[in-house]
């Protein structure tokens, strides 16, 4: 083995950085061990150097970022520090002077996923993230590499655990969503401002990841269709579990039928009980994959936390350093396929959707009249009658969002239809 | 990108092999474009030559593996026929000849991959066997590489599609074993002879493997306790209701709570309803997986199969030939940490034990004085009684195996005992 230790900038100790800091310590023997040589922190660059960080030796803490990653003995850069700026221009400056880097910054990549790469190979150097997308459990890898053999054609997955407890505590409670909100927040699962998790911000980043790894294509934030889940009701929950069903929020990339261009979306949806990511509970995350020869395969564990999070660095940090002694880089950047990412319009799945009617005959055939002149077909219709009111409860079979929501569009122009309660897309069968 | 191809020799043609030319066929400008090169099938070994094989060129057939693996120009040997000989000759010579290989072959990992490990390393070569446990499941890479950075302390799964299969039909049906055996066999799932997956000596070959990469040490077949699941009956299911369980053939790698020995075993287990493995149904597959840092994770999909397997295979294929390229290799053989594997007596799990009894006062006092003497503390314990007869079950705290071991041999030596009925270990608690 060698002895001359390979030397680590950290970027960022807070939650997880502090366990990166820690297992470094605590299990250096085994990580030497299994990289081949030592691993040496070399720096930590933190906002407020006076806090007291056990474990850490002080003179290893500083507040200039940038002069740590220009020092030019660091071999790999862990960026733990989130958002886009100063990340982007720390681990831009970290390849230019000689580091790899490994990083935990799901809106980075998403955003700046392809000039990230380019500077990493430019300077012939690794980019890992792991961590970036569902915590602890190994996905990226799998992706790149477990299935590197392999034809991708869907990944539908639970990756994000606050919106994931909320829906899982309406789910068995029957509370609305501020309540359950409320109980998230008290718990820690949600931010102070639960914005970027609820309105699924970070759910589309972990999205367009995941899109761009599996179908080996260029996909942007931008690219992904993103609706939160702070509408979901306890009615909608309701009516889930009339249909077998519960609802997830659920990012899901698809490569089209004719294999011609791809989607990523992220939105609540129903899916059956009976699916495995129905079963997924509390704030964990679950990865559902399809592909050609493999089949369906599943990932599931901690989506969030400081030490899961710590252990998907570490993994990379491990990956990288080897790569480095060996003089190898892994796999960088793969966007051959130029697949275009199609818009949400061009969607197919299935629709269940709650009408407030007149309670009146005839109404029913006026609205299969709609659907069908819109080219949607109806799966199953429920009538509920009460009090001159009526609700009507449509289940389509697959068809394009840009013709269901025409459908809508058509649907409350009607005036029997009183109101569109709501529409859920129905996944997973 | 290289234009020059690289060359892959494959050792069998039957389930596996058919789908990984197949797959190289149709896939072959994904795969040039993964790899950086183009890969090409420059050789088949067969042994019955005269079988037409769809796609595949008669040119490159032969019944001469082992001049095959000697040409000298393959730059991977793909070794798909199974079993202890010739492939092991086979792998060694592909070594020597300058080929990395990557091998489907569980009992020969198992038994001989300390050796063939030691070979790779010798000529600089790679061994890669992502397919030799759980099919087309990612485990080997998220174990050896994903999870390198943390530390493992348990890994459970289910890892014999044909066991899970019959086990399950036992479980939604109540048929007996035989009846739930022959559907197995009729539908394809179990082989004519049933005997390598009912005694349970393939998932026992996948748990050396498992517990040799999660606590880096070296496990062998013969290391592995191993119990097949032929006497699990009706009874036994109905009794694992009873306590909200169902019973799952598990393969169980341990690190001891004192970190300083491991265990590896295979046998029928009870596990309670709510645990992710007691839903994994049919022939799939699933390894659950407890660490330090990362916590519980799951990994879910087919465990068998021509197309998934090979989807294993090709991922391999891929990355080995990155590695060639670069002329780096990938993390090989780890066993450095060196820890005995301790007998079965020193597993320490719950167990469910039902006694025939006879019905007159004072037997449960003698019984229960048994365990005590022993150390077995016991959790509950239910009393049936019908005409004259009666029956105790028992189901314990934690306790070693041997003293489990000392208190059933001490009961049956009771008058009052007139017979044990079943002993049963109770997992995932």
């Amino acid at each position: 083995m060698r002895t001359r230790p390979l030397k680590v900038a950290l970027l960022g100790c807070g939650v997880v950085g502090s366990e990166v800091a820690r297992i470094m310590t605590t299990h250096a023997d085994d990580l030497a061990a299994r990289i081949g040589a030592p691993v040496e922190l070399a720096g930590v660059a933190v906002r407020r150097p006076s806090k007291v960080r056990e474990g850490i030796d002080p003179e290893l803490v500083t507040t200039d970022a940038t002069a740590l990653v220009k020092r030019g003995d660091i071999d790999v850069v862990v960026e733990v520090i989130g958002g886009i700026e100063p990340a982007r221009s720390l681990i831009t400056t970290a390849f230019e002077h000689g580091a790899s880097v490994v990083s935990a910054n799901k809106a980075l990549l998403a955003q700046d996923g392809a000039a990230l790469h380019a500077a990493a190979e430019a300077n012939n150097r690794d980019l890992y993230y792991e961590a970036a997308v569902a915590g602890a459990i190994p996905l990226i890898r799998p992706l790149r590499e477990s299935l590197a053999g392999d034809k991708i054609n869907r990944v539908m997955g639970i990756v994000n655990g606050t919106t994931n407890f909320i829906l899982d505590k309406m789910d068995s409670t029957g509370a609305g969503y501020q309540e359950a909100l409320d109980e998230a927040t008290a718990l820690g699962y949600a931010e102070a401002d639960p914005t970027a998790d609820v309105e699924a911000f970070d759910a589309a980043a972990k999205a367009a990841i995941l899109a761009g790894i599996a179908f080996h294509t260029r996909v942007r934030l931008d690219d992904v269709y993103r609706e939160g889940m702070t509408e979901v009701t306890a009615a909608d929950f309701a009516s889930a579990k009339e249909m077998g069903c519960t609802i997830k929020l659920l990012a899901i990339c698809e490569r089209a039928a004719d294999g011609g261009s791809v989607t990523a979306r992220v939105h609540p949806a129903m899916i059956p009980l009976s699916h495995p990511l129905a079963s997924v509970r509390g704030a964990y995350n679950a990865v559902f994959v399809e592909s050609d020869a493999a089949g369906q395969l599943m990932f599931y564990g901690p989506g969030a936390g400081g030490a899961p999070t710590a252990s998907a660095v570490l993994g990379d940090l491990v990956a990288v350093c080897r790569n480095k002694l060996s003089g190898a880089t892994g796999p960088g950047d793969s966007a051959y396929t130029q697949l275009p990412v199609s818009p949400m319009g061009e969607v197919v799945t299935r629709y269940h959707i709650s009408l407030d009617v007149a309670d009146k005959p005839g109404v029913l055939a006026q609205v299969a009249t709609v659907f069908a002149e819109h080219g949607v077909s109806i799966d199953t219709v429920r009538q509920q009658g009460k009090d001159g009111e009526a609700s009507l409860v449509v289940v389509t079979h697959r068809a394009s969002d840009a013709s269901l929501n025409g459908t809508v569009e058509a649907l409350r122009s009607l005036d029997t239809v009183r109101g569109v309660a709501s529409i859920m897309r129905v996944e997973g069968e």
